[in-house]
């Protein structure tokens, strides 16, 4: 079954804004199984929309159309989709009431303008949109399905997913399922010749690497008939990923983040964190805490920029600082062992480095940063030269601390020991 | 001169990746004064791409194509836009010897298929791409242009804006030119029923408002037959806002972020400033490092998460925190004070609240959050209602925090005052 997505507005091809909404559809259509060819985007005007609907519908099965469900009058897409598809419109009175209750449950006066977006294609299914004005519609005729969405993504997202997903499988002659296993610690040329045969071996599932800053995530897609059937494929394939990458494996759950998998191994643990920044300046305090329940593991962050605060709050040794320089290992491992005996934390993490423009040097050039962890009093410190911009070498930075804090408390606490992108459990 | 662009790519087709190319090529398009009218996405499928090509060939006078120009089976574009403007390809020495010049100075070995690369359409322009080994192209033939650029944005970038933008440029028969002003404390609702009357009455320019999270942009968008003439009809359009606005602006400039203007507004007036954030876990102290030179004025950053933190590290009093609990303006106000009296910062913030999910009641809900700013020691709390997702709480806290600071700052030493969304100068 074959779907065409086409997004509706002018401020796209402007490049006003990213046109996200493709993608997270596209994305939805892939795991239903659907084959997508196409995608268009259009502005607002009636004669290239309708252009665009015939020749999708000349060559595909199922239309999505987001945007262009406003009550201005740029909004035509309702309009020119029912002249497509030989349909007049008419008021829908459910979707009527619902605009009126959705204005007056908020204080607000309805403009006249908005009594538009309660008219529907006839014979129309129509959708309810919790979030906004217009609702969503299928429009199923000559064997083909036309489907209008609001462009908001606050609004698109829930339509799709509650109301639109369950319609689509139930069309849909078969399922893509995926599972994703994540890693850390690894590079992306490594991980590739470490799983090359799995690649060139696979037809379904099919295995795809994809390179995020300091993680490489692995995904493996199968079709089947059903899901059960689908999961059945997968699994064997995520066993021997497992048996691969082991430890450096931080989830096989698509939803969990890093800093979700870190908070997760300190509760398992029984273990409090603190943290000392430099260069990340909060980044690796605010990451941790995006997981909720981090309330239980975080003790306190700190974010020291210049050599006076090092010293003044964490007590790093001005001679220290003077020998080797704010960007060395000495100072990590100070700034570690400085917060451990400051908070009292199990668990802690330092960075000091020169995330640039300025400041680099041949000795100490930009990109140049020192990770150190200490894990109940034992500490571990690390070099890293990294490269780009100041935000990606900062991002970069924090990745490879949640890392190392991640691969310092297996340590401790698992018998397990991090080599060169290999890996052997003490048995 | 319309343009279309062609964005291949089964990956995009597939959601794996967003389409940021396109928006940047459509704004780099809009600017250059081309009327673009539709975006397509095609996968890596040579009848389906001759079919896109043919297709905005009978519609647009140039064509961008982005993607598929790598050395692999699946990369066609070249060879499929040279069959519909009836060129052969041919090997380019000059591009040959880059390719190999690429692989030696990263010692590697060069895979046979990349020589594919080195092949050009008769009668090309080649483009040489620094960042990669595929060579940009354009083709000019029978009226109509096409430009192919390599998919990598790192690679796509630097080339369109070094070598094709110049291209375009001496085509174009008019530009368009766009200044934005940045404006933060004013929801946008309220900004634009200031501007109301600006917006209706004009054509060219053309105004804009743009809502993110905690600021407003307002663009404004002149055509003209030079960038001299744009920037004349655009001056008085600005001077009118500047006058509407006045202080709730914070940059005149495109490029400027909210905490690099606060970065400079502490330069102007010498002072430094430390942070002391609970909810937003580091965040604020993350974008004002993002700020080059910002160690200069940066003291000290803490994150204390935990009630505990709270006092152990800042001396909140015990008393308060049971009387006042964690989230409320008294304790901002400690907090606040208490990162001054430790720091010495001429200025501190600090944040407390309820990011959510779990945690609120009735009395203080999830998006409950606290803000306190001390500038020489006089201390402001404000009080704010945020929703969304914690992750959405979050970042409307880091904007207010800044948005505070800011006008905490102004009011002290500019004897500016800030009110219900209106200004009013002390004389």
């Amino acid at each position: 079954m074959i779907v065409e997505l086409i997004s509706v507005g002018t401020e796209i091809l402007l490049g006003n804004i990213v046109n996200t909404n493709a993608a997270f559809l596209a994305e939805q259509c892939a795991a239903l199984g659907l084959s997508c060819y196409y995608q268009t985007v259009v502005g607002d005007n009636e004669a290239r929309l309708l252009e665009t609907v015939e020749l999708a519908k000349s060559r595909a099965d199922i239309l999505i159309l987001t945007g262009g469900l406003g009550p201005t009058q740029d909004d035509l897409t309702k309009e020119t989709v029912a002249k497509a598809f030989g349909k007049k419109l008419s008021e829908d009175q459910h979707t009527r009431e619902r605009i009126e209750e959705y204005f007056k449950s908020r204080g607000k006066k309805i403009a006249d303008n908005n009594w538009k977006q309660a008219m529907v294609p006839e014979g129309a299914i129509v959708l309810d949109n919790d979030n906004g004005t217009a609702p969503g519609i299928i429009l199923e005729e000559q064997g083909k399905t036309a489907i209008l969405l609001p462009g908001p993504p606050n609004e698109l997202k829930p339509l799709f997913s509650e109301q639109v997903y369950p319609y689509l499988q139930a069309k849909a002659d078969r399922v893509i399922r995926s599972q994703t296993v994540k890693v850390c610690g690894i590079g992306e040329s490594m991980a590739e010749s470490m799983i090359e045969d799995m690649i060139t071996g696979q037809d379904n599932p099919t295995i795809a690497t994809y390179a995020k800053t300091g993680e490489v995530h692995i995904r493996v897609t199968a079709g089947a008939e059903s899901e059960k059937e689908a999961m059945k494929l997968i699994k064997p394939v995520i066993k021997e990923l497992k048996n691969r990458f082991q430890e450096y494996i931080y989830t096989t759950n698509e939803n969990v983040t890093l800093e979700q998998a870190c908070v997760d191994l300190l509760l398992a643990n029984d273990l409090t964190i603190s943290t000392m920044e430099s260069c990340t300046g909060g980044m690796i305090a605010a990451r941790l805490i995006n997981v909720p329940g981090v309330s239980e593991v975080f003790k306190a962050g700190y974010v020291t920029y210049s050599n006076k605060a090092k010293r003044k709050v964490l007590g790093v040794k001005q001679t220290t600082l003077k020998k080797h320089t704010a960007v060395s290992a000495k100072v990590a491992e100070e700034m570690a062992q400085g917060v451990s005996l400051l908070t009292k934390a199990d668990v802690t993490l330092s960075v000091t480095g020169l995330a640039g423009p300025d400041g680099g040097t041949e000795e100490k050039p930009v990109g140049l940063v020192y990770i150190g962890c200490s894990v109940k009093g034992k500490t571990k410190v690390a070099e890293y030269h990294f490269s780009g911009s100041r935000m990606k070498i900062r991002e970069s930075a924090v990745v490879a601390a949640l890392t190392l804090l991640r691969q310092c408390v297996l340590e401790y606490f698992s018998e397990v020991t991090f080599g060169n992108g290999k890996q052997k459990k003490n048995r």
